[in-house]
């Protein structure tokens, strides 16, 4: 059992910005004017051209208008439609507020992209004014959204690793952009069901790493494993390397954050954690520097709780998500979704990070 | 809806062989004197030194005793050993009779192992007397066995897909032998969860091909992929090329077969659907020759269903199976498993298979 005292105590190693929330939906145009921003979520983070960058997760779904429900999918691989339904049609289950089921057919509320945002301060964001700012779905494996994006740098080049939706489950995509104006698709690098793809920023022995996150189905669970590529388009030799903690606060499900940390320690990872009743925690892993795949400690507590208002209440409440920080020496500056619904930020430092390990 | 009439003129396209079943669980010896074999299933196929083999996947489990439930599990990733409990122990769930839930644990009641047979005329078939005729499972992604493996024949190298079981989920493995004595293990090449996996015979513009069988959760389900690969160790590029047809025999699940057979229509392959009373039957799918994520043609009705006394009745009844068969001209030799519990084989004319499917 977390006492509150050490729950308190352990998360006390975030240091949130005052100004949070620093992203809400209010702040985000909708892509087309007959849709509405839900909720943003997850943004993937690097710096470039001397600023700070957020690829963050923007959820739209059409105006809804009295009796009748709507939601979007892509149609022929690229085209954002609208689907209605009146709201009494006697095949439509709106039991679950994230998906529709029109008889045997699965739909999602929402449709995300993912829109790029900008800053000089690292707190206040704006659209970039200079460049297209939003990568959309596209193709059969992605006609209910992408979402969750992580950023890798890897010298010159950005590795951008998302979740694919689409009927046909849901994977990890990749692309590549050294510009952020031209995007080259690299396909699918893992088979459903997989999310929390973060490739390291650069190779190990030789080999890229990445660590990402299957679901089992009556055997495994939601763990988190780690694979190889020579070339980043093909992966193999998958291991899983952290399971689930029964009865602790990463009970339920596990998966990664953002790429790793190079310390003189080894790798060290933040990743979120969720319980039983699906309460997001983050907490750390420290792999071993030459091989990573090798655990060589992780959080007894987490290292960040849902502890603020804006933390605790949202579409999904009860949630601190990261897959985005930037590391400059000892600082870690992260920037989490709060609740599924807002944008936030948060710093800490990577030594007490390591020290809370030992 | 499938009548009758033409459900059974489907299956005539398979000829049985009169002497099925040609193995059956008491033919085979358990791998130690305290086991005994529970059931044998789908056996991958291929010619080696004059004669047809199989690599059949034998499920034990210990000998079981008065008021206990045993079962085997890998322990230290390499020696199996058996864990007992009490039959009235109040934390112990029974009520799948492939799965043995003690609290929050899963086990499996039966362990697979693969086991070598081989025959001169492709009917009698006996366990080697010149070489180790028991591929056992090895390291911690393995510990509830190994199953299910297809065997691709590439020059002179053999690979072999199988289904990596463990609590860390099922996957898929891969080795690689060229003489059935020494074995290159290659690692998981699909992570959880995921079998079914069939590597082409030869590359395809340059790439190594395979199909294989994620399932998905809430969204997508048990279709059947595509992957590519520059070296058969590392994967990518996945791609959904069949999914479940609503209402059909293939409703619940689909999994690919063995590799595909080379034609001059494209590559001809067998795979298995399941219908939502777990009814397994074969159909054919035609994938372009050039193009193999791109499907020609696909079986509107079975062309192999379980009629026979030995398909409808065993450890998991009305199943017939394939993961393996042998190409000769026209004639393709398929072994198959009946019921989850004994193996069979029949041929089919390729060309009227081809036929079947204009």
């Amino acid at each position: 059992m977390i006492s509150k005292h050490h729950a308190s105590k352990a998360s006390t190693l975030a240091n949130r910005f005052p100004e949070n929330p620093i992203l809400t939906p209010s702040q985000v145009r909708p892509s087309r004017e007959d849709m509405e921003v839900e909720c943003i979520l997850n943004p993937g983070v690097f710096s470039y051209a001397g600023k700070t960058w957020l690829l963050v997760r923007v959820a739209e779904r059409p105006k809804q208008e009295n009796d009748w429900i709507s939601f979007p999918v892509l149609e022929d691989s690229e085209h954002l439609i609208v689907k209605r339904y009146r709201r009494d049609h006697p095949d439509l289950d709106l039991s679950d507020p994230r998906i529709i089921r029109v008889g045997s057919s699965f739909y999602l509320t929402t449709l995300s992209h993912l829109r790029l945002f900008c800053s000089s301060d690292g707190v206040h964001f704006n659209e970039p004014d200079d460049r297209p700012s939003i990568i959309f779905p596209h193709g059969v494996h992605e006609t209910f959204g992408i979402e969750d994006c992580r950023v890798t740098t890897m010298g010159d080049q950005f590795l951008l690793t998302y979740t694919a939706v689409s009927e046909n489950g849901v994977a990890v995509g990749c692309m590549r952009t050294t510009d952020w104006v031209h995007f080259e698709r690299l396909g699918l690098i893992m088979p459903p069901h997989n999310k929390d793809c973060a490739i390291f920023g650069e190779p190990v022995n030789g080999l890229h790493h990445c660590l990402h996150r299957p679901s089992g189905i009556d055997l495994g669970g939601n763990f988190i494993w780690m694979a190889e590529s020579p070339d980043l388009v093909h992966w193999g030799n998958h291991r899983c390397i952290a399971r689930t903690r029964a009865g602790q606060w990463d009970e339920a499900r596990v998966g990664a954050g953002a790429a790793p940390v190079k310390t003189s320690e080894g790798w060290l990872e933040i990743y979120h954690g969720a319980d039983k009743h699906h309460r997001y925690c983050l907490g750390a892993l420290l792999l071993d520097a030459n091989q990573p795949y090798r655990v060589l400690a992780r959080s007894r507590l987490p290292i960040m709780t849902p502890d603020m208002d804006y933390e605790q209440k949202g579409f999904f409440g009860n949630v601190v998500f990261t897959n985005g920080h930037i590391a400059e020496g000892d600082l870690l500056t992260m920037y989490y979704g709060a609740s599924d619904t807002v944008i936030c930020g948060a710093t800490f430092s990577i030594r007490e990070i390591l020290d809370s390990l030992k």
